[in-house]
């Protein structure tokens, strides 16, 4: 991953505030990959309240891909249990606002279409747990060859709630058997962060049939003495508000992602 | 706590479907504990959906004391995700029916209370916890004396969500400083029963002024080599119910609880 972006040279991007100074003021509309280290990122799912109490249920009935990490008051664009003066109308690099289940824009503030009824919630990604298993001597394929990492579509089926429902989306990282076990160990203590594995090994017991063909992100190399480790991944839900097809739903642009103040080790929170 | 309910000739309590049924025809009207050891008990809320959204909101904001386990779809009265056949208008053996915040009846069945726009919440309670507590080696004395677990109004805020708020509710079990530690360990593995310890030690901290008289619960002997240990506890939501003073809010009656057909160690549900 690039860190040309944390050598912006009129904000330090190493602080979770300064950086969302530079994404509100357009400075930066990038990845946030390796922005604020030791921070948690987050997903972005924004909805109309009539739609509020289905998605939340769809979350607590799917934790793995939806663990939800912070909810807004409905109408109120700040996020005070996640960040100090968050507005979420335009702290966020770059939007994707959704019509009807498809992809109608992609934006960099939000002041214009935010509404009375809007509900914000705030979902953990993977990018904390991929730092503990780094630190922890996993190494990561896609980190060192600066890929994004593999995505697929699975026939794990998510938990419906109201209109929320389909197949969970899982990313996919190549690991010798005692990294694989490792990885188990780590992520399991980040529940809040997709938690441990859905599956390792054989990729079509899931539903993939070809894993050299991701359907999101890139194909990674999978060496004689590696397996395929899979986790619940982030772009489940957004799969579900396709599906759900809202008049209207605003997420973050792939990669570039909600910056909080919360410490990585972020799932202490239950502990709090 | 005593076992004479788990003699019951006409049902096997140890089952938790077995039990449920005795629940729902009124055979058993008591105190859950012992019940169907190994499966996981819950507490009970039933609002109506207009305070739903703010009601979930709550329990994500304070996950400690409102670990939430299952939420219901609006104006259903099953729980399949918490087990077979659950029919929360029966499936309790005793439940208290709020008006306007004020305990207005005790009843054993609400099926003439139900209504379409109703929403149920279960909640994560400490009995989970308690068993890994005694099969850790730590003693209770409140087990081992047959009480009811202290518990004690707090100065410990809860984040607000609408117009739930209020102090944190806790249980207090003296350990001794070995059996502290001890407790910490095993606790903090149940997440959605509790947690760990939110205090230990000078009870003055959290705003408990006399630790010989629990607000609820019995008092309970605290020897010269042990110390206090606050849990969060599950009365914390209905003393936010009280304050939020819903037109009707239905809970189950203290001790008489859901039991589910989640094993024990549920938290492996994050997992799954």
């Amino acid at each position: 991953m690039s860190d040309t972006h944390v050598l912006d040279p009129n904000h330090d991007m190493s602080d979770p505030a300064e950086a969302r100074r530079a994404f509100r003021t357009g400075a930066f509309t990038g990845n946030t990959a390796g922005i604020a280290p030791g921070y948690t990122q987050g997903n972005l799912a924004i909805l109309p309240a009539d739609l509020a109490l289905d998605f939340m249920r769809f979350c607590q009935r799917n934790p793995k891909p939806c663990p939800i990490i912070g909810v807004s008051e409905t109408g109120d664009p700040f996020l005070p249990t996640l960040g100090r003066d968050i507005d979420i109308r335009c702290d966020v690099p770059s939007y994707n606002v959704y019509r009807n289940g498809e992809l109608d824009d992609e934006v960099t503030d939000i002041s214009d279409l935010w509404r009375d009824d809007f509900v914000t919630f705030v979902l953990g990604c993977s990018y904390s747990f991929e730092q503990a298993l780094v630190d922890g001597g996993v190494a990561l394929r896609h980190w060192e060859e600066d890929l994004t990492v593999s995505m697929y579509c699975t026939n794990i089926e998510t938990e419906v709630s109201g209109l929320f429902s389909g197949g969970t989306v899982v990313s996919m990282r190549p690991l010798t058997a005692r990294n694989a076990i490792r990885a188990v160990e780590i992520t399991s203590r980040f529940p809040h962060t997709h938690g441990s594995p859905v599956h390792l090994g054989d990729p079509s017991q899931i539903g993939i049939a070809d894993i050299s063909k991701p359907d999101w992100g890139d194909a990674q190399r999978i060496e004689a003495d590696e397996i395929p480790v899979f986790w619940a991944c982030g772009v489940t839900p957004q799969n579900a508000v396709r599906q759900a097809k809202p008049e209207i739903c605003i997420t973050h642009k792939p990669g570039s992602m909600l910056v909080t103040d919360l410490p990585s080790a972020f799932d202490s929170r239950l502990e709090d």
